[in-house]
């Protein structure tokens, strides 16, 4: 499985069976809005705290995500996942709920694509059956826990980004219909001394750039391998680095091929975004609505998701540390790329 | 792999080809003292903060287990690891040190076999040939996050327990000599409903017991499989609760040979440490350090580490949430152990 020195490639490729995800009332005025499969009109879904709707948002789309797949939480090996706030405890407490066994995993809005190459990794390799991935985050209690209280109205700088409201999940399972996981790259800390953390799409670009660099060395192929290499939240400043970077290297990717999630998202006309969205919920439900929706219809056929975190803590900011940045890659193929290469 | 519900049973069974693991000066003075590489007379280890000791003490423990194993950290595949500070911080850093291909993980005190576990499914599946394990924890950074300043010197009742110092590390490889890794259970999540953050050991219990009751089951072996079952950090309260538990369930767990990581680093009659240790390190430094040494020379020849966590934040508790617990398990086998059944 192991295939050159981070990725794996696999050779009895996992199928993702469902997908579900879920957002909050600002996601669903986004140009995705269609692709979601709930949009809440309240933030707080009922609850008494952000804290508290975040889980909601992920129980719900992990109660999707199995229902969809026809299968019950009782058949569902394993859940992964992980969010933004301090231990995790969106996810845990939905594990909680779930009652599947859980492997909590953090890396920051990179979370995402971790959980699914895990969930794909474990799959594949005859570990489990089924496997939920699943992540969330939500702006609130992002602000609240990384920035000023919201109250404050404190202005942001245009390089800052929107943590996504919502939840994503994905159903890997060993056999049925779906678009299939081929290959996952595990990234390495990158951090090139940024300590400014509203400016996490350029901490976070040159690893995106170092992963991508990586799986085109492990698999032995070039950006033309994928119709979209689609980046978790670097942003408008990130994206705009990582594509400088790769000039620099000399890679040549498609400039209407590589994208963002963070850039997809939101309506930078009509919404006061900064430089685009981010957080553990930002990749999960551009995937898992967006573009899966195009992977199933075949209107794209290979894509290469690399979800970005920046793994600072405030603590770590005020203690003078810089942004350790880090991507994981996961490739997904539409069920006829699948089919036409065997 | 996958066995019964919940566990995996490694036909290439991973080796544990070096251990490493790094104190501090109050495990230091403590009966395991000889069983560890460095106790430091600094608990700040020359850093200008808790949270850059801790990173620090993991970082060595880290470089003393690459080395062990006669490898570079080039070699080394991956680095899987966590602790209990906000965002993981301790881990992330250290990864940014080590620039191994990292995935960050989150269990609270289960962590170290939560990443010993996924260590072991890697190597075993041929996703990599040597990965690290290593979680660590800080007293200090512990009680400054999740308690008071300790500058209040406020009063802990008998069931609290006391945090670590120190961080372990595990080299696991697909070949080599030293005890080898059987199998793992990963747990589900447990809450009995205890809302006192303190009591940390009897939130744990019924998780403790949930996994290895789910490991039995998935097995199909009794209490006498092994010479010690081991929970991480259950200490006396929770210790009692979890014999209690199994008592109820008739299952005859062997009083001298089912014990706590929590209550082996201490000497309660000369350490004031309430009920007993706590934290990543804890079960990791015991197990690493300790038991490791127990199982080269073959005085014990089975053992399942059974890592507890509290998967709760102070935030969760502020918001009347109950302590939701974890236990993941991990059965390792000495040399002649491994080799005798084949």
């Amino acid at each position: 499985m192991l295939k050159g020195h981070q990725s794996w490639v696999f050779r009895d490729k996992p199928v993702i069976a469902s997908t579900a995800t879920v957002v909050g009332p600002f996601e669903g005025r986004g140009p995705l809005a269609n692709d979601f499969d709930i949009v809440h009109e309240d933030s707080f879904v009922g609850q008494d705290s952000w804290e508290k709707a975040e889980k909601t948002y992920l129980e719900e789309a992990a109660a999707i995500a199995i229902e969809r797949a026809k299968l019950t939480k009782e058949q569902v090996h394993f859940y992964i996942g992980g969010d933004l706030l301090n231990q995790i405890t969106s996810t845990s407490y939905a594990a909680r709920t779930l009652t599947i066994p859980y492997l909590g995993v953090f890396g920051a809005c990179s979370t995402s694509m971790e959980s699914l190459a895990l969930a794909s990794y474990l799959v594949s390799s005859g570990g489990a059956q089924h496997v939920l991935a699943g992540t969330c985050s939500h702006n609130s209690s992002a602000e609240k826990q990384f920035r000023y209280p919201t109250e404050y109205g404190s202005q942001k700088p245009p390089y800052a980004q929107y943590t996504v409201t919502g939840a994503g999940a994905a159903l890997v399972s060993r056999q049925g219909d779906g678009p299939v996981v081929a290959a996952a790259t595990i990234g390495r800390v990158v951090d090139m001394g940024i300590k400014d953390p509203f400016n996490m799409g350029a901490a976070m670009a040159p690893a995106a750039v170092d992963t991508i660099t990586a799986h085109f060395r492990d698999l032995q192929v070039g950006p033309d391998h994928y119709d979209m290499i689609v980046t978790g939240d670097l942003s408008k400043v990130g994206h705009e680095i990582a594509g400088d970077l790769f000039e620099k290297h000399r890679i040549p990717m498609h400039k209407t091929r590589f994208r963002d999630c963070g850039m997809m998202i939101y309506d930078y006309d009509k919404q006061m975004v900064q430089a685009g969205g981010s957080g553990c919920a930002c990749s999960a439900v551009v995937t898992y609505g967006h573009l899966m929706k195009k992977l199933r219809s075949g209107e794209l056929r290979r894509i290469l998701v690399v979800a970005t975190g920046a793994l600072m803590s405030p603590i770590s900011m005020q203690q003078g540390e810089s942004i350790p940045g880090i991507a994981h890659a996961v490739a997904i193929e539409s069920p006829a790329a699948a089919s036409a290469k065997e």
